[in-house]
């Protein structure tokens, strides 16, 4: 076989990913990554913890876990990958099947020659039509060099306030190392009327912000910062909305990213509005050029839908698939379903698949259940509530999402995790009933909080368990409105209910749990019974004595331990 | 439709589980549980947690999430379940449909009848022919009551020295138990050369003994407890293997369980060595009668072949597969996988799947990789490494089974649960290559763990990454005999790698890994190369660059991490 010599555009993640394997499987092959930057292969994802200060150095971002630097002289001597930095791709000529590059130093040009090319350009933050978004001081987390400054601006003292535009996973981390390690008066902005939309549903994104507003963040949603105007010094200096002016010396726009798809346009790939479209084997529209990384258009297997899905830990996958079909090992990437997690203060929010709300955008007649189980034995001592969220298809079971909300620490992991490996296979609410997790007091329950779940999506699905939406029950609270047929029946223990039943009278009945089965009758039967408790399992139990006896009833999923992590101006103090 | 009559034999976990989930199916039948016991409903798993103080009442176990006693009351007022407690079933007349039953407490006999029957008789330990196994002071974990006795000793300080036979989960715990809280002297003794033997590999299985003998535990493998001698008492004072004898005060048997099961025996229906015979709805060979828990014989899914599985875990999801069935919900148990975790002092081990000892045993074509990767980004500050083993059939590429091993904490169990999934769904090494892990840097890597792990053993199945076993490179090293053409390949560090230059001169070479690629032709043409290095990835990447220029080698799996937890008498010191 005749040396193969394959040029990589892009060094951050999927591209040296690919150049690296590639060279283990074809060591005879040429391989060269070019980059524009000086910078390569780092950790995006580590920035907000460097901003921090968790990460000390920017180095470590760009360290092997053998702690040596990968620059470029490494990926020569170790890999045997030669990277070319501070070089840009100008264009791409695919007849003459060579990449025309200039060094970003002297400004000399030349062409690449290439007999297999492979994009890994990534993407750019998007930045929102703001009048003022060029002022100094206003960042968009695009590199480590970006990072590398505001952490300067930090360390220097100079920013007091700060604003961040955006409520997705990087302006909350960021939110996070802003306040936390530096005390920063900081402000979130999301347009939408709630933090990670399209992943997260209301209540656990609710749950979010009301930690991030317990922590000192202000989080201010349904608002979009209009302007940002200039201090006396020339730098931002203010952020305003139609609701407010925020001071803040340092501006961060987190609103999102955009794949970087020029080269590839220009060269006449095709190229969709999410991406460079590629096959399984992430083959562009030229069979001699593939693509990887955040600047491909990407399958959402839940969905079935199109999309753009730019994560780190994806780029690797791809950069690994790319590299083995170069070297002639069919491999193949089907698509993405939306794993994720995050860290904010003392929890952690993550999930997989597709929220209630996406789902029901796609189309899909879904429903979910929230539960609110323990995440080890209940006798154990270190154990914690872990709220999780299934969402399922009423016409198949198949399940299409779950998320989690809970203590920092891996045990919402675990579950997102588990439920990876299911939904990905198509698995179904009796799969996930099933699911053999692993079980010992100090890392779960008998039945696994997953399990429970899953049980709980069964009943409902099988309609013995009918709920009332968080959502629906808070409104009915704040405004007294929307439900006036509604009872609340409080099935906990007296020392629990007391406040409520004096607080809110004649909608609050309060009969304890272990009590129903002879009380009932003094129920009314002309409204229709809200059934609260803590989590919502007694709750269950419960609504099917009434059902036997004919009331008709609704219950409080996730229960009152969800509503007070989301927070009530109407609890009883 | 009639009301039915269902009698429940055995009230501890898969029992009550049928029992509270048939009276919500169908309020109107009537359900009875009868137990010999006067304690029901406990969290059997939790008992060494009682005995260690962690939990520090036996209530505890025995008690709701919201803080109820499961007692009989409880049952009958909450669940509309009665529940006869010390009240043995003698014989079950399957003409009659009856159970004939005797109350402990006033001897009366009576017939109970039944529509329908369900048997949770459970397990019960098996004892060892060991003679003095009958004195006072030696325990089987049989039931709450036991624990409750032991606990008794300790806290009355009558234990000084404790001796525990059986090298299982529950003999590790209560030695934890025993050493960690009480401060007793304690010695495990474990016939097989290993701890956890059949569902843990060797060197897992070496670094949890290293651990416990770390943490005052004496671990005696490959020895058999002969006779347990009285001390001046009468009660147990001595325990004799033929080694040693070992004074204790208090010695707990723990060699396994094996199914109750007489009861079902005596009634004519079929039963296996294994435990009562049911189909995937978990009936009996008897239509009329049904059985859960660890009294039945269940499928295990990976392996195909009939066994044993005493989990709590499992009861509950198998109780409530027969109170759908009873209520008319077609649902099936199709067997199980061995998921487990356990805890011991600072570390944790868990698994699911098949070892690769049993693997090897079934008849499958079985290979392994074991990995040693990070938990979390390895620039995180509190990341570790937890080192996995995959296990997979050559063959079709099957993963077989994931062991894991790591800090205490739900890192393990994150990945643990993630295999779950994809082992009971046939799932291969490219599923799990591709499974998409939740990732943010306090979590995980990009590349998760497992993810990793599965791409070695891609490398392995492809025949680009040729391993030594950890076994076969300890007794080399100790014995220095076995393979005489072998020459260790050290890529660390050189400040890692003097002193092992030092001390094994001409079988030790060390060449940085970061200057193989120009120094290779320094390596002997003679020998085969162990290239050693802390996790094998680096390794890995050597293993290539001498295979390209016609060198022979073998990759020390799972890098000195696994060695040092293993530890090793030649480590330098």
């Amino acid at each position: 076989m005749p040396t193969k010599n394959i040029v990589v555009i892009g060094g951050v993640a999927a591209g040296p990913k690919t150049a690296c394997r590639l060279k283990r499987l074809l060591p005879d092959a040429r391989v060269t990554v070019i980059d524009q930057d000086n910078l390569i292969s780092y950790g995006g994802c580590g920035i907000p913890y460097y901003v921090s200060g968790d990460v000390s150095d920017e180095k470590e971002l760009r360290n092997t876990s053998f702690h040596m630097t990968r620059d470029t002289s490494f990926f020569l001597n170790a890999k045997g990958v030669e990277v070319m930095t501070k070089t840009r791709a100008l264009a791409i000529d695919r007849k003459a099947k060579s990449v025309r590059i200039r060094n970003l130093d002297t400004d000399r040009e030349e062409s690449l020659p290439y007999d297999k090319l492979v994009i890994t350009t990534g993407s750019e933050p998007f930045v929102p039509p703001i009048s003022g978004a060029e002022l100094d001081g206003v960042y968009t987390i695009s590199d480590l060099h970006k990072a590398i400054d505001i952490k300067e601006q930090l360390a220097k003292g100079r920013v007091e306030r700060a604003v961040v535009i955006g409520g997705g996973a990087i302006g909350i981390e960021m939110a996070e190392a802003f306040t936390d390690l530096w005390g920063v008066e900081t402000s979130l902005i999301e347009f939408m009327p709630q933090l990670l939309p399209n992943i997260l549903d209301k209540p656990f994104a609710a749950m979010l912000a009301t930690h991030l507003r317990e922590h000192g963040v202000n989080v201010y949603l349904n608002e979009a910062a209009s302007t940002i105007e200039a201090g006396n010094d020339g730098r931002a200096g203010k952020v305003i909305t139609a609701n407010r002016e925020i001071e803040a010396n340092l501006v961060v726009m987190a609103v999102g990213v955009r794949p970087r798809t020029e080269l590839a346009r220009e060269a006449g790939l095709q190229v969709s509005k999410f991406g460079i479209v590629v096959n399984d084997r992430l083959q562009t529209s030229d069979p001699d050029i593939y693509a990887a990384g955040d600047c491909i258009e990407t399958t959402h297997l839940v969905s079935g839908k199109k999309g753009l899905a730019p994560m780190g830990s994806l780029a690797n996958r791809e950069g690994r698939i790319v590299a083995d079909n170069l070297a002639g090992i069919p491999s193949t990437f089907e698509g993405w379903i939306g794993s994720f997690m995050m860290k904010a203060f003392d929890i952690c929010v993550g999930g997989t698949g597709l929220s209630y709300q996406a789902a029901k955008a796609e189309g899909f007649d879904a429903d979910f259940v929230i539960s609110a189980q323990s995440d080890r034995a209940h006798f154990f001592p270190e154990q914690s509530v872990i709220p999780l969220q299934m969402v399922f298809d009423r016409r198949n079971r198949r399940v299409l999402g779950v998320q989690g909300f809970g203590p920092m620490g891996d045990a919402v992991l675990a579950r997102i995790d588990a439920a990876a490996g299911l939904i990905v296979k198509n698995g179904t609410i009796d799969d996930f009933s099933k699911l053999e997790m692993a079980y010992a007091p100090p890392f779960a329950t008998a039945l696994d909080a997953l399990n429970a779940t899953a049980n709980i999506a069964d009943n409902k699905a099988a309609g013995r368990l009918r709920t009332a939406s968080i959502d629906d029950f808070m409104a009915w609270m704040d405004e007294q409105t929307g439900n006036p047929d509604w009872l609340v029946l409080d099935i906990r223990h007296p020392a629990e209910t007391a406040a409520f039943t004096d607080k809110f009278g004649d909608r609050w009945l309060a009969i304890p749990y272990i009590e129903i089965r002879n009380r009932y009758r003094e129920i009314p039967t002309d409204k229709i019974i809200i059934i609260v408790c803590d989590a919502g399992t007694r709750s269950y139990e419960v609504q099917g004595i009434l059902d036997h006896h004919g009331w008709k009833s609704l219950v409080l999923g996730g229960g009152f331990n969800c509503i007070r992590r989301i927070g009530a101006a109407w609890w009883p103090s």
